[in-house]
């Protein structure tokens, strides 16, 4: 998966291949018809016969041209462990009219671990390339994900995909993804008053001294802040919202980040913030921001921005004008892109429900095709011209032009030479006869790798930590013609065919349909 | 959850509550927030308080006007079961800026599992409504489920919402629902010719015969069906079809089911299926069907089942007219919508891709709001009104009518007394004054029951086998108005407070809102 080791070949791993991440993803984890047809295949005596299966998908989905594959770790984990529990074939046994024969029975299971991985990863990177490199993507997605793990999967391949952190604390500790949150509504809502606050003192940040009476010194400051021209017309805060601010300070001096929105974000969260922050300033620390979960975030951003630095020219606080703001509330593609064509002043953006559960386009279809056995080429037919599969066993090749970007996909037989650098090669579209360019690449990318190769002693591609997964997907994807990846009509991305293997599509395709009769 | 328990009151279970489904429900599957509050909690001394929380959602999902609230099992399996490990107290530790007190963490947990299992039992439900009584509907969604317990969860909550079966073999094993499952295409395609069948002898159904040629059995029943009239125009069938079939049936006489679309429905699918098919007659075996995958599924069934007919009357088959036809391929509740339309004859449908992803919805909002604190009402305030929570400990009653339809539901205070049947009561829209109604209940029932009270010996409510949830949730949606119901605008079903918790909503809602100031 990772081009830079391409030089040095293959590698050969020692170290033990782990089991799946979920415990749940055992040899059952399929469907019913794969023990049933396992044991059809046995019967006719076809079980020892070598199969070729593609694994692939006919659409990119979010209606864009590209899709970020992943989820390839999770297939290998699962492959390298398959084993049937003695209770697990005891089920199969009585769940079947027959008796089972343990049997390579990986489709449902490999097409799961794919499907939801691509396509999550896939909807993080469109996620981060409207919002830009510069700012900070938070998944916040847990509780409203497809289930338990639907809320760990979409972790991992949302960092994968170009996020830079994720408030799932099991995620944080199985894959190493940087962890961010602060508090909630419930929070600022538990308390009362600034009367509940019992433990007053906080030292200040270099330890030289302690201030007794920090709820004072917030008080303070928030008389300051009220009688500033600035503040103009707004009343009184909420004093129970400046007490949970206050108490998560008191706990948190170093990372104080304040929910502002619970009553009013301009006439209360903000100058309570203010007031709190500042406090914090007078011993030594920095607080780390606002964040914004509901209402109108362009306008919101953009005033709080100007209190902000309103707040530094008045108390001349250097840098409190660059005060973080984080906007959270139902965050999709579509509304960072109208974010951004109002103007805002957010620095960081925290997506859930709308990025972990695809809600654009909640399934990709993914799907596992026989396209060779004992060396016989076979092809799924259809009525539906692109349901059709393209039969042999293949290599992929990605062919890179004059500009460094990619032209076009090239696939090709198993026992085809590969295109070469500099020698005009003919790129065929699959099924539509006319559609066809020579090809003159300045560089070959060979895309398909061995992962596994039938037992873990053999040759096979390293596994990648997942962090250097996520450097070449953002790598990959800055490579590419920025046309393919706008989004609206953005250009197709080709994936071709050799002239050979066309030829040989056809022809099989040929033999293989039924003529009909008209009469 | 069961009403008819209602009468004896709750019972105790002495059996333990076992660990939630899928061993990654731990303690650290939260948002980091969670641990950084109950810090701050601690901190200022609020640990100790009791709390009261809601789990609600705001909106019905797929523009319907029902929910079927599902996933409460795991939520009392995973807070039974809720314990640190010691490595999981030093991730936290390390994770946060501070030292980290166990405390209850549930919000992030109890959200996720409510949320999937609600949002895809209701889809389920909404399919069975659309579907009829007497259909057949199978879950087939494990491959483009939202990862490995996305498959798991969709087919638990699917039966639970009314799914008869479903593919998925571990949800099979872990829940006892249904298995069914027929072959796939890569099986039909695996067969080159009948050459390859070595093993071709066939034991009657009773075990008095042995047929030492099934294969020729069946291409004698072919030509039969080819010199038919009503086969009329068609050409050859698809012989490596016609070996996939052969070779199925070898192995599944009692459970033959032909997948009919890899080559030609009409031409080629069919036709084989009814030579396998009246050959394992002749064994006195009954095929089970065929199951369509592509194409018109409305006309398809219809030509098939003409095609069944015309065999039954042609060769004396009794029954063979009525051979069961399942549809599968993308279907959802608009396409059987439309099926039923057009007509069709389709006794069963298998339902993938948008059932389990909820594609039309993919995600339920529910929400965890504290509404309580040491006896001392909470509310969440908001710009938005839809987004503000209602205060204090409550009890919820549903009350219905003479017509025995469920009328509204009811929330009181804790210490307010219940509805009384025949009694007439105020019910009152929680936000607009003017929307309220007097209603004399005919009958009472309380929704709200204790499942879990912080320890597993005290009293509490029995944990139903997944079949009885089943059942009742089918009885419950049975028993509602049928304009509550519909697809296209639907009722609103209404959930009302009483008069005095109306009052204190509102006393408290201007307690707490800060008053503008305009200049």
């Amino acid at each position: 998966m990772d081009e830079q080791n391409r030089d040095n070949g293959p590698k050969i791993t020692k170290s033990i291949i782990n089991a799946p991440t979920n415990p749940m993803v055992t040899p059952l984890l399929t469907d019913l018809y794969q023990f049933t047809m396992a044991y059809a295949y046995w019967k006719a005596g076809k079980h020892n016969e070598r199969a070729v299966f593609d694994l692939f998908f006919r659409r990119n989905p979010f209606g864009g041209e590209f899709t970020v594959f992943a989820g390839v770790e999770e297939c290998i984990r699962y492959i390298a462990n398959f084993k049937f529990t003695e209770a697990e074939i005891d089920f199969v046994r009585d769940a079947m009219p027959g008796k089972c024969e343990v049997a390579q029975l990986l489709e449902t299971t490999l097409v799961n671990l794919v499907n939801f991985a691509s396509l999550v990863a896939t909807n993080a990177a469109r996620h981060r390339i409207v919002a830009g490199k510069s700012k900070m993507l938070l998944e916040f997605g847990l509780r409203r994900a497809q289930g338990p793990d639907g809320g760990i999967s979409a972790s991992k391949y949302c960092y994968l995909g170009g996020f830079d952190a994720t408030s799932n604390v099991s995620a944080g500790r199985l894959f190493g993804i940087p962890l961010k949150g602060t508090h909630s509504h419930a929070f600022v809502s538990s308390f009362m008053s600034l009367d509940e606050i019992l433990e007053k003192s906080l030292r200040s940040a270099d330890g030289s001294t302690l201030c007794e009476d920090f709820v004072n010194l917030v008080q303070t400051w928030l008389n300051k802040i009220q009688r500033t021209k600035f503040y103009g017309g707004f009343g009184e805060t909420n004093l129970s919202e400046l007490a949970a601010f206050t108490s998560y300070a008191l706990a948190f001096p170093e990372n104080f980040l304040a929910l502002v929105d619970t009553y009013d974000v301009l006439r209360s969260g903000v100058p309570n913030f203010c007031a709190v922050a500042l406090a914090l300033k007078d011993l030594g620390y920095k607080a780390m921001g606002i964040r914004l979960d509901s209402g109108d975030l362009a306008y919101l951003s953009c005033e709080a921005r100007k209190f902000f630095q309103a707040i530094e020219s008045e108390f001349g606080v250097t840098g409190f004008g660059n005060t973080t703001i984080t906007a959270s509330n139902d965050l999709n593609e579509e509304t960072l892109d109208h974010l951004n064509k109002q103007g805002h002043e957010v620095d960081a953006f925290g997506i859930g429900t709308y990025l972990v559960t695809c809600y654009a386009q909640a399934a990709l279809g993914c799907v596992f095709k026989l396209v060779e056995i004992n060396n016989q080429p076979r092809m799924k037919l259809s009525e539906d011209v692109s349901k059709v599969s393209i039969p042999c066993k293949k290599r992929c090749y990605r062919l890179y032009g004059k500009e460094g970007y990619p032209l076009v996909d090239l696939m090709v037989g198993e026992n085809e030479p590969a295109p070469k650098v500099a020698e005009r090669i003919l790129c065929r579209h699959p099924f539509n006869e006319s559609k066809r360019a020579y090809v003159v690449p300045q560089r070959v990318e060979e895309l398909l790798k061995c992962y596994w190769s039938g037992s873990s002693d053999k040759m096979r591609e390293d596994m990648l930590p997942l962090k250097d997964i996520r450097d070449r997907c953002i790598r990959q994807l800055e490579q590419m013609r920025p046309d393919h990846m706008r989004r609206l009509n953005p250009t197709p991305y080709k994936v071709s065919v050799s002239a050979k293997l066309y030829d040989f599509i056809h022809f099989l395709w040929l033999n293989e349909a039924p003529v009909g009769e008209l009469q």
